[in-house]
């Protein structure tokens, strides 16, 4: 950490909390966001002093590049509050070297750890109110990058507006789903940016999905280029438990290395599952799924920690899996695994949790 | 043409134009806006007034759905001044048509054709002293919509905001091009968004085109998923003459189907060369060049209208083409006879200009 970029932080307070006025009870995902928004600017090659500010509208010219041409990358992450009002972040150090992994393929600057971690760390404290106590609940953190210089020139913008939002977030129960395996339209391409969490990966996904849900499914399952391996989720990486064996497939230029895969992966080893990191055949999961070996396939992400999928469409046919007890679910016990962590309920034998 | 929407335009004029101090002999491409913009808003499931008013920044939620899952797309398209200053536009049904496509393929909505085309020769009457004449000026129209609904929700936005900017252009030699073919990267996946002028895709080129300049070449030529068939040129279609006959890959929802990659085929048989229109395999393309039969390779796009290539790179090879003077080049002669015909300097057999 540069102590030099934190001291020289700009910090303008609103005047009056709109804290009082949020219904914590009633929170929707994503949609409501703290008092104060973190800011940095990058402009002539290099990044400028990190901005702590009321959380306000962003003003850019009609030709920035961003709306174009879609030079945007984001981050999704949570910070929890312990009973001694702690507050935690996970795997930080995850998230930013990813949002840098994002930046170089979306040709933009990385950031240095200073301003990516350091940044966030100061917008936390002084939002420390807006992190609720309680296994559920939590704060959504969304870093993102913008590129904001004008011009409809098909080329990488030399400015940019890195900006952190806060959002607190509730975990609900939103019941198990159905998925479509995806078997025309599809998310990455070999050589693409589907490992990025760039902004236009998510779009892409938009009128697919809606077709699957006007067919009655949730989500579609994202496969590769000739839709024989089931890849990803959703905007979720999947896993499928086969008898006793969780199965997910490899990271690739196509599939995000999420953090709470590699999270889920680390602690189902812990907890002395067998899991396998393999491509995975749709052919091979229709066959379990005939024979009833398939248990359970769950998305992972940020958001919802796990997603349990009751059966899945694949071309004319409805396969729907065994109605597993909760105890004996996988998804829920690593679920359950992974967030007492995340809230410093139970020993952190990884050292994933980082205390603001 | 619904008179109603257009007889609702609400037009606020600047109180003084800057184009008495644009300079009009040295133009940036896409750098620099006329006085106005057209804007028009969607919410509540539809389409609100057009708004033609001074060039003025956007100013948006910082969770707007554009800034986080890249919902936007564009059209690119050019108006031309007769010497007696009558103003055309070229194939503009085409656009509007293509711009809808686009808007279904990525879950906006489809917009009216008298806000798309009956809104733009609005605006463009507002400004028509900053279209000027002779061969090699034009106005560029940039028509783009946005997702403009705050909240980091992976979802569809309900909200967007139809915008037109128009921006002077000239023509330039920019010179022959040297260009790289993809062994590796990607710009569209099959059942993707590559046929959609999505921002997202043009973001995703940026990363393997800087690293072609850095080993020396302007562009790449996209491959298809298992990087053997020949796809597009940049930003651009491309064309490919073997011995006397041109060849260019059929459009399919990886490649954008080109206004100027449709018309220059048109124009080609028209002109009585011999046209194929079948996928382009790298080895044929490299055979060829081998044998000396590779006579020309062009980019055909609306900004340089065709952009000759004088070599390309495959793997650990290049491959020069051979010098063939101006007046025996297909690229140079397509482009002569589609420019005369835009600024209405020969006859328009095909009906394809249209008068403001």
């Amino acid at each position: 950490m540069d102590s030099n970029i934190l001291n020289n932080l700009q910090l303008t307070k609103v005047a009056v909390s709109k804290i009082d006025t949020f219904d914590f009870e009633n929170v929707k995902f994503g949609a409501k966001f703290t008092d104060h928004m973190l800011t940095c600017a990058y402009k002539n090659g290099e990044w400028g002093a990190l901005e702590i500010k009321p959380y306000a509208p962003i003003t850019l010219d009609p030709s920035a590049r961003v709306f174009h041409y879609g030079q945007a990358i984001f981050e999704g992450m949570k910070a929890y509050k312990q009973d001694n009002n702690d507050i935690w972040l996970f795997r930080p150090d995850e998230n930013f070297h990813r949002f840098n992994k994002s930046a170089i393929r979306l040709a933009m600057p990385t950031i240095d750890e200073t301003r990516f971690i350091g940044g966030l760390k100061e917008l936390i404290k002084v939002e420390k109110e807006w992190v609720r106590k309680g296994l559920g609940n939590s704060l959504y953190i969304r870093p993102f990058m913008i590129a904001t210089e004008s011009g409809v020139i098909a080329s990488p913008s030399s400015e940019f507006l890195f900006c952190i939002l806060l959002s607190p977030a509730k975990s609900y129960y939103s019941g198990k789903i159905k998925v479509q395996i995806a078997d025309y339209y599809s998310r990455a391409a070999n050589g693409g940016i589907g490992a990025a969490k760039a902004a236009g990966n998510y779009s892409a996904q938009f009128y697919p999905t809606k077709l699957a849900q006007e067919a009655g499914y949730n989500q579609v399952i994202w496969t590769d280029s000739t839709h024989t391996h089931l890849e990803e989720s959703g905007t979720m990486n999947v896993f499928f438990r086969i008898n006793d064996t969780l199965y997910t497939a490899p990271t690739s230029d196509r599939i995000l290395d999420g953090v709470t895969r590699k999270s889920l992966i680390a602690l189902a080893e812990h907890l002395g599952y067998q899991v396998k990191i393999e491509p995975v055949k749709v052919e091979a999961i229709i066959q379990a799924a005939k024979e009833g070996s398939l248990k359970e396939i769950f998305g992972a992400g940020t958001a919802a920690v796990v997603n349990q999928i009751e059966g899945f469409a694949y071309k004319d046919d409805y396969y729907e899996l065994p109605n597993i007890a909760d105890e004996d679910a996988y998804a829920l016990q690593l679920k359950n695994a992974l967030t007492k962590l995340q809230n410093k309920l139970t020993d952190d034998p990884f050292n994933w949790t980082v205390k603001i």
